[in-house]
């Protein structure tokens, strides 16, 4: 494939200490990334993609003996949006998370045993702080752009709003300045589920974690990735698929298969750190928000889509008025597209276009 | 107060049997009922209406000792959309339902313990034809008028579609002919999570309920029955309420205690055994449901709202199309609120506007 970055690996970078925003320390402190293509020698072709919720470091191409393309996959590569022919593109998993990157799955160093629930609270803000050691690791003192889609777009924002001097251009999509109360409902009922799974024991549950707490919090999001439509289109009113025993409805298989299946590659403490990250992050609205932007010195590029009902169009262009309140300058492209919050992953020409074209003129 | 049924009482009728749409018998059949106003000589002022998933037969005035009042006491009264000083009004619980009619809950006279899941499948369609039998029992052979929001709106539209011959007029809120794949997920993963409790025990779970599995179920339904804006108006983004330490926000706290509080009032298997028949009623939709409808011999009234996204307005537009392909006389009207869902419980001015008027139009 011409356009794939072809076979990637995942490297983990180590730095002495991260002090965290609440004064908890991380130490040491371990990152995982990826890079695609080459940094060039001014170093000021970086682009930084930040993932979501469930992301990871593996943003594009393939891990040796795997079909399973990176996330963004669609987007980061030879002559695709964040093309790799002109641009290092670079993509760390967060910390709190569970990617390899420090949190509370990663071994305290004082027990021997997982940090689980010991692990410190990070915000938003510390992730964004971790990847600035690895961005100066490799001497990058400006990124060209920093981007990403719902939690990866909060990281973008927080990158331009904390660090303005070493952001140029700026990419965010399906994302919110704040999570409504809607969102914030939708994260707690999650880590609801979690804390009433009886192997949960406080977070402390080693080799036995609550496996079904995780599922359910993992099919709640799922329904509120897709769409109305999306769902009409793939399930509608089919009867259950595969041997899946619980369930009347081909929809409610899925679910219960994409439960169980991210409990296999997810950790139920990083649930929980990664969705109040989530929640506690805010930059305001209205004048809070345009005040949050005063300092902010790059472009902008927001997009929302049409059926992503999870972080509504009408939170982006809080997001576009704020900005021009500061007379930054901000293109904004609501995408109409059915495929729900989840959009902004899916393959789309539009997007790419409008990506391509951002970065083309700056 | 003036507008008030008044005190009442939840009473009992007891039936012989009734054979379900699968072939399984409920006996006997006992149905809790309330009625408001007076029976008139030629018993052809009698109105049904039902109620929604969690409702019950109390649908207006309060009970001896208590100063709640029914969950439709804002539209029965005196004076009221459904007045009592001109119609006989008749409310029942649902059968598999627990509050006092036929269900999971029920004392099975061959162990002398609950029935709990060996009590048999119910579909709307049953609790329409034990509703029949109630309606029956009074000696009325055409309701004036049958009526209810959501769950309650499906079992109006049966009556509609199953007997013509008995429904004169016909009003239904914030339901569905069928519910969408999004609608059967958010049940679904409510189902799952009673599923999940260890105390679920298959449905046999006798006096250990499987209460952090029904809380849960309560959580996600109660997040899908507000509207964005109506969070955001009562907790925005709050910190947490009294003390529930699981929570940073007052709308987890208030989550949290809405599921709680479910669980004391509300049984897990009749909870699954009602989400299922909401999932599987269908009427269908587009030619398939206007040949539902051809047999229909009443008025319609068809209310949606604005903010409910839960069932969303284009699935009563698509009640009203399928409607006025029949030629069957239609009124539509979409509520512009902000309560979501909920909507058809709440006060509102130009809902009993609406209802009045139809009524006296007949």
């Amino acid at each position: 494939m011409t356009d794939s970055v072809g076979i990637v690996e995942t490297k983990i970078s180590s730095f002495g200490k991260l002090t965290l925003e609440n004064g908890s320390i991380i130490s040491p402190l371990e990152l995982a990334y990826e890079t695609y293509g080459t940094l060039n020698s001014k170093k000021d072709n970086a682009i930084l993609v930040c993932h979501a919720l469930s992301g990871d470091a593996h943003a594009a191409g393939f891990h040796k003996n795997s079909d399973k393309p990176g996330w963004w996959d669609a987007y980061i590569g030879p002559g695709k949006a964040f093309d790799t022919n002109k641009y290092f593109v670079i993509s760390s998993n967060v910390i709190g998370g569970c990617m390899g990157s420090s949190g509370p799955t990663s071994i305290n160093p004082v027990t021997g045993r997982q940090f689980g629930s010991s692990f410190p609270f990070v915000s938003i803000g510390d992730m964004v702080n971790a990847q600035e050691l690895l961005v100066s690791h490799f001497g990058i003192e400006k990124l060209f752009c920093v981007s990403g889609g719902s939690m990866g777009g909060m990281q973008a924002l927080q990158w331009a709003v904390a660090l303005p001097e070493r952001v140029v251009n700026c990419i965010v999509m399906a994302t919110s300045a704040e999570h409504s109360a809607q969102q914030i409902s939708f994260n707690e009922v999650g880590r609801q589920a979690i804390l009433s799974d009886p192997n949960w024991n406080g977070g402390d549950y080693g080799e036995v974690p609550p496996r079904k707490g995780l599922a359910l919090a993992r099919m709640i999001g799922h329904v509120t990735y897709l769409s109305d439509e999306l769902m009409r289109e793939k399930f509608g009113r089919k009867p259950p698929k595969g041997n899946i025993k619980s369930t009347d409805f081909a929809v409610g298989s899925y679910l219960v298969y994409q439960g169980e299946s991210f409990v296999d590659r997810f950790d139920a403490n990083s649930y929980i750190y990664v969705t109040k990250a989530l929640d506690h992050f805010s930059l305001g609205k209205a004048e809070t928000l345009s005040l949050a932007f005063s300092k902010v010195k790059c472009r902008f590029l927001v997009i929302a889509y049409s059926s992503d009902w999870l972080y509504p169009p009408y939170q982006s262009r809080e997001i576009v008025k704020s900005l021009e309140v500061n007379a930054i300058p901000v293109s904004y492209c609501e995408i109409n597209i059915s495929k729900g919050h989840d959009s902004f992953l899916v393959p789309n020409a539009e997007q790419t276009h409008l990506i391509h074209h951002f970065l083309e003129n700056s």
